[in-house]
């Protein structure tokens, strides 16, 4: 695994593998990577013959009031699980390599896909998003860039960010992974005490209640939000952020279940934000 | 030379000449055609395996009482022109296929360099044609892209937008080409009467005094300004609507006259507003 540290030094090994006709499949990271990294990793190395990973906590998709400075890291880690995975470069950029003095362009996804979900608490967060990938795909180069589910929103945004600027790359959703008790992975998870970690997991099960009620035919958005938010407000300590059941590819809120379904939450255990969410084809 | 109206035809030949390791030069316009392109695709030609010029009358980059509408076209004469000066590709892509229903993504340079200058009375044109310029640049994958320096602003823009966004290629800027009268050559000096036509020379004989004046020694950018706008107002039927001079690199106002000076005029013709500009390097 090579390891590089600047752009420039990536740009010269992905024209080396472009000259040779080799395809690229990239893995952009926050880092602290966990099994769902893993598993991106895993399907862009079946599917590639170079795999590139990134780590940059993007400063750009934070607010002011976020977790950027708390933001867990642990690169030895990362590296050995990029390793394990068949990794070829992993690529570990500099904030001012990525966003030098005197920066000033964005790349926005406008209109009620970045406002709904998590664009309503966090305004700018998509628009951090969308510009550090945009800046990935175009240094990376990539025929397919892999994006876990579980950030089902950045998926959706990313797709129609792909498709509305030409972007000439294939994007893979890979599957959530999730803990024994059904809680779905994640960098922040490290943020919960005991209590809240065991607690946590009464989130997933009022996603998969909530499948469960639709697949038994319940076709009331209305009534189904409300059931899964009592369900989450019953957790200990848990405050509901947004409960939102949306077509999965749009973003628009459903009346009535219908087609590729999306159901997802926020959901604040403390401190600590969590998301997860589910499809259901109805 | 190829004639492709689509996307999809766009991309299998550009996939072609990639795979065979051509170069590739790329000219986008709006069309209609003069000199001032014929000089962008004779350098692309010298530069390049392959020429590809677009021809798409942007209507983001276009405020809603501009002259999108009567924006002049001419795709006959606009061919042979490409023909004459070796273009092997010509991409006239629809506004349906650039801009399809629900598209919303758009890539924006922020702060000072798209609000100066003709940012002020056009505001929204360089987010039109950043977010264009993308799509083209993604579509065409171009080694070297070519724009003419009578759009300085424009130049300036995607400069910036290109090593913002880390777009692997050479932004290649050509010198203003001018009719015999000094006059800057533009689509839209069709638009003039034959009055105006002939009256439309002072402007860019107010900017080449400038220069005399500059290189003569005078260094203060108010005095200059005041010089250029007073020429420019004597002319009947013009009215100015910004006399600019600035850092050439990061059109940043200038006080003193230092470096890389742009001297960048917008001048209304009875309903016809012409730019033109002169650098000089003090």
């Amino acid at each position: 695994m090579q390891i590089v540290h600047t752009k420039a030094q990536l740009r010269v090994l992905l024209k080396q593998a472009r000259k040779i006709g080799q395809s690229v499949g990239f893995v952009p990271t926050m880092g602290y990577l966990h099994a769902g990294h893993a598993s991106l990793i895993h399907r862009a190395r079946q599917e590639n013959d170079v795999v590139v990973v990134s780590v940059f906590v993007n400063p750009t998709q934070f607010g002011p009031n976020e977790d950027l400075d708390a933001y867990p890291r642990d690169p030895d880690k990362d590296m050995a699980l990029m390793r394990a995975e068949g990794t070829d470069i992993a690529f570990f950029p500099s904030a001012d390599d990525i966003y030098p003095a005197g920066y000033a362009t964005y790349v926005t996804v406008e209109g009620p896909m970045t406002q709904a979900l998590c664009g309503r608490s966090r305004p700018g967060h998509f628009r951090g998003v969308t510009t550090v990938v945009s800046k990935l795909f175009h240094l990376t180069t990539p025929d397919r860039a892999y994006f876990g589910q579980k950030d089902a929103q950045q998926v959706a945004v990313i797709r129609q960010m792909v498709s509305d600027l030409d972007f000439d790359v294939q994007i893979v959703a890979c599957p959530i992974v999730r803990e024994p008790d059904g809680l779905a992975l994640s960098s922040r998870n490290t943020y919960l005490s005991e209590k809240q970690r065991a607690q946590a997991s009464g989130i997933s099960r009022a996603l998969f209640e909530a499948r469960e009620m639709i697949l038994a035919g319940q076709r009331d958005a209305t009534l189904m939000t409300d059931h899964i938010k009592k369900r989450i407000t019953a957790i200990d300590s848990a405050a509901v952020d947004y409960v939102s059941i949306v077509d999965a590819r749009t973003l628009a809120d459903l009346d009535t279940l219908i087609g590729e379904v999306l159901i997802a939450v926020a959901v604040k255990m403390g401190r600590t934000r969590l998301i997860d969410n589910i499809r259901v084809e109805v």
